[in-house]
C-alpha cells in the first residue's frame, strides 16, 4: 500500500530574542507544515509573528508547538509539571500563537509537543491527558501530531480529538517500529542518501529499514525533517524533490 | 453634570507560581471590570484560567492587564523595548488571556497597561502606538483603558480604537487634572473616608479635590480601585456601597 | 543518648522582587541557620542582601539553598536536568550568595538543596554527584545539610565534604524511619502541640513516634521548622523555648 | 606619545542554554582580556565555566560582563532599575562568575557592564553609582572598564576604584572623540582594513580619525573588539598581528 500524500514538518522560530537557531525562510521553502515554537522553550513574540506571516504568505500550515517552561534547557529536560499547570501552559501557548497566525490571514491547525514533553507523553498518561486538555481549553478541536501508539494519541482520540501520526527522516528504528532512543548509538541517520531513500520508502511503502536490518513498517501521515543542523535546508529540499519524482504528493494534512 | 454609571476596575491575578498578592475573589465579588496578568508582569497561565473562571461566574468583563516582560520587576521598571517588541508582546499577551477568557465563556473585553508602561504610555508616543498596534493585531477592536489626554488614547483613537477614561479612587490629583506623581508626597490618599468620599465625587460629579484644595474636573468611565493592600476589598465595598447608595449605578463599560 | 545540642534551620528569602512569602526577620530571632534562596526558585538579590544582612547580625548561619531553575513551579517539579548543568548551576548560586554573605561579614556555611532538587537527591545517584561537585566548585569544603541515609550524604561523603542530618519538626515518619510522603494523608503534622513535643523528643532522644505508633530513632543535628505557613513564628519560638527549657542547646552545627 | 601596550577586551560566552552566539575559543586566542556573561543578559552556567576555563587555561584575563536581568532583549534595553537593585544584581553577577574563575585557577579581574547599561552610565549618575556599589559589595577593589569621562568612571573614582579606559575598533568618533551614536548613519565602522588601520592609530598614537575627517585623540588602555559577527574571528587576528607587528605590546591592563 502506499501513500497518496505526505505531509513534512518541521520546527520553526526556535531563536528566542538575540539569538536564532533555524533557517526559517529556507525551512518554510519545503515544508507543509510549520511547528512554532511559542515562548516556552523558544520563540519570542516578534519571531512568532515573522514565522507565521512567513507560513501564511507561502500556505505552510502552522502549528503550536508547545513545551514545558524551560528556556534555559530549551524544553529538553523531562519536567514533572502537575496536570493542571501543564493543561493551563499548554492552552495559554496556543492562545499566543493563535493571535499571530489570524493576523496573518491563517490560523493554529494543529498542536505538537516539544522536545521532552513529546517523548513523555508518549508513555505519561497524566500529562498526555493535561496537553489533550490544553487543546480542549483553546477551544478548538485541533489535531495533535505525535507518535503512532503513544499515550497522547490515545487520550487525545478519547476526547475526539483528530490524531495525525508522524515518522521522522532520520531515526533509526527498531524491529518493533519504535525510535530507537536518542542515547543509544546510531540512533540519528546522519548520511543524507540513507535520510532521502528512508523518507521515500515511510512515505511510500509504509515501510523502512529497522536497526537490525529487518524490514518494519512505519506509517505515518507526516514525516519530521530536523532544521537545526547545517545542511537542513538543502536536505530538506531534496528528501521533498526525491518524494515528488517518485510521485509522491506532498501536502498538509489538513 | 452627573454620570450615569460608573465602572469599578481593579489588578488581579497578580500572583505568580507559588506566590500570592491579591485578593481575587474578594475582589471579583466588588468590580465589574477585571484587569487580569497576563504573565509578563505577574499571572501564571493557572491563575489566569482561575481568576478568568470566577470572572465570568460573577459577570464581571475580563480585561488584558498587558506589562513589560518584567517578572523580577513587577512590570514597574521603564524599558526602552522597540516597537515592533512591544506591539507584539502586547498582542502574545492578549492571545494567551483570550483562550482562559473564552473557555469561561466570556471575552476579553478591554485592554489596560500595567505599571511603568502604563506610565510611560502616558507621554511616550512611540511606546503608545506599538500597544496599540498590538491591540489590533489581536484581532478585535478592543477598548483601551486609560488616563484621559494619553497619548495611549490618543494613539487609540487614531486607530479607530474605542477609550475609556480612568480616574483613582486613591490618587492625589494637581489643579490641572494630572495625578501627583507617586513620589510626591500625599501622591497617595490613605485615609479610607477620604477615598470613599472622592470616589463619591468623581463618580457622581466628575469632580474632586486637587492637592491644593480646589476643585478640578476628573471624568472617568471607570474608577481604579487597588486591590494589593490589607483591607483593600473591604475599602473596594464601602465605595461601591456609598456609590449606590446616592444612586449611581456600578457597571462594566462594555 | 541525647544530643548536647541542636540546630534549627529555616527556608528564608523565599519572595522574588514585589512577592513576598517568608516572615525573614521573625525567623532570623529563633532559628540558628538559615537556608537562603539563590534566585533560582525563589530570592532576588536586594532579598538576599538584606536577609545575610539580618542573619550576620544576629549570628545565624547563612547557608546556601540551591535548587532548580524554576521560578514558575517554587522549585518544587523534579527536573532531569543534566550533570554539568546541575552541578555549574549549583555552583552559580552558591557563588551569588557568598558575595552578600561575605558583604554582610559573613559566609555561606553549608549548602542545602530545595524542594524537588531536596527530594531528588534522597536516590538519585547521578543528580547527588552534581551537587557535591558543585559544592566543590564553589572552592569551599562546605557541609551538605540533608536527610540521613540519602544519597547526597553518600556522594559528600566520598567526595570527603562534612554532612549534617535533618530532621523535620511537622513531618510524620515510618516504622523505618523515612518521611512519610506529602502525598500521603497524615503527612504533615498540623497540631502545633505535637509538632512541638515531637521536637523536643528527637533533639532529646533521637526518637519519635512513628505514624504506626511505635516509636523510631530519627537522629539529627539539624530540627527543620517551615516559615511559609500563618503561626511560623509562634510555633518556631515555642519550639526553641521548650527545647531550651528542657535543657538542649540550641545552636548552630557549624 | 605612544602606548607601551594595548590590551584587547571582547565579550564571550553571550549564548544560553542551547543558544550559541560566540565563536569563545577564537576569540580567547587572540584577546588579552574576556568579558564573560554573567547570566543576566546572556551566559549560563554551563557556558560560564567553560570559558573561564579556556580563558585560564590560555592566560586571557576573565572580566565580569554585567548587565540588566533581560535575557529577551539581550541587555541592549535601558531600565529604570532602582539603584538598590542594580547594585544587588551587580553583586551577584560577578559573585556568580567569580565561582568558576575561582575554579578555574584564575579570578575575575576586573567588571564591564554590558549593552544598554554601559550607555547609560555614561550620563546616568545613579546607576553609574549603583554598579559602582555593587563591585563594592563584591569585596574586591576591581577595576571597571568603561569610557573615559563617564560617570561610571567619575563615580568609581569617587568610590576608590581603579578606571581602565576603553575605545572602540569598530566605531566612528565625533570631533569630541565621543562614539558616533549607533543610531546615525556610519556609526559602526565594517570595512575591515579601516578598522585596522584605526586599531592601531588608536593603540600606537592615542588619535583616529573624527567622521568630520579631522583628527581627534582617543587615549584608551583597552581595545574592545567585536565577536558576534563572521568574520569577527579572522579581523581580530589581523589587528594583534598588525598592532604586534609596529610594536605594540598587546597585554592585559591588569
Amino acid at each position: 500500500m502506499t501513500w497518496a500524500s505526505i505531509d513534512l514538518n518541521a520546527d520553526l522560530g526556535e531563536g528566542f530574542g538575540h539569538w536564532r537557531l533555524t533557517d526559517d525562510e529556507g525551512l518554510l521553502s519545503v515544508v507543509t507544515s510549520a511547528n512554532v515554537a511559542c515562548g516556552f522553550h523558544a520563540g519570542d513574540a516578534v519571531t512568532m509573528r515573522r514565522v507565521c506571516d512567513l507560513a501564511a504568505g507561502r500556505g505552510v500550515r502552522i502549528g503550536a508547538q508547545v513545551s514545558y517552561r524551560d528556556l534555559a534547557g530549551f524544553g529538553r529536560r523531562s519536567m514533572d509539571v502537575p496536570a493542571d499547570e501543564l493543561a493551563a501552559e499548554t492552552a495559554y501557548q496556543i492562545g499566543a500563537l493563535a493571535v499571530f497566525a489570524r493576523a496573518a490571514g491563517s490560523r493554529v491547525s494543529y498542536v505538537k509537543p516539544h522536545g521532552a514533553l513529546y517523548n513523555r507523553v508518549v508513555h505519561d498518561e497524566e500529562q498526555a491527558a493535561a496537553v489533550v486538555e490544553g487543546v480542549l481549553l483553546s477551544g478548538e478541536r485541533l489535531p495533535v501530531l505525535g507518535l503512532p501508539g503513544s499515550k497522547l494519541h490515545t487520550m487525545a482520540e478519547k476526547a475526539g480529538l483528530p490524531t495525525v501520526t508522524e515518522a521522522f527522516a532520520d531515526r533509526a528504528y527498531t524491529a518493533q517500529g519504535t525510535l530507537v532512543p536518542r542515547g543509544e548509538s546510531g540512533a540519528v541517520i546522519s548520511d543524507p542518501a540513507a535520510v532521502v531513500e528512508r523518507s521515500v520508502s515511510m512515505a511510500r511503502f509504509g515501510v523502512v529499514t529497522a536497526r537490525c536490518g529487518r524490514s518494519v513498517g512505519v506509517r505515518a501521515r507526516s514525516l519530521c525533517l530536523h532544521g537545526d543542523t547545517p545542511g537542513a535546508v538543502a536536505l530538506a529540499r531534496r528528501i521533498r524533490g526525491e518524494l515528488e519524482s517518485v510521485g509522491v504528493r506532498v501536502q498538509a494534512f489538513v
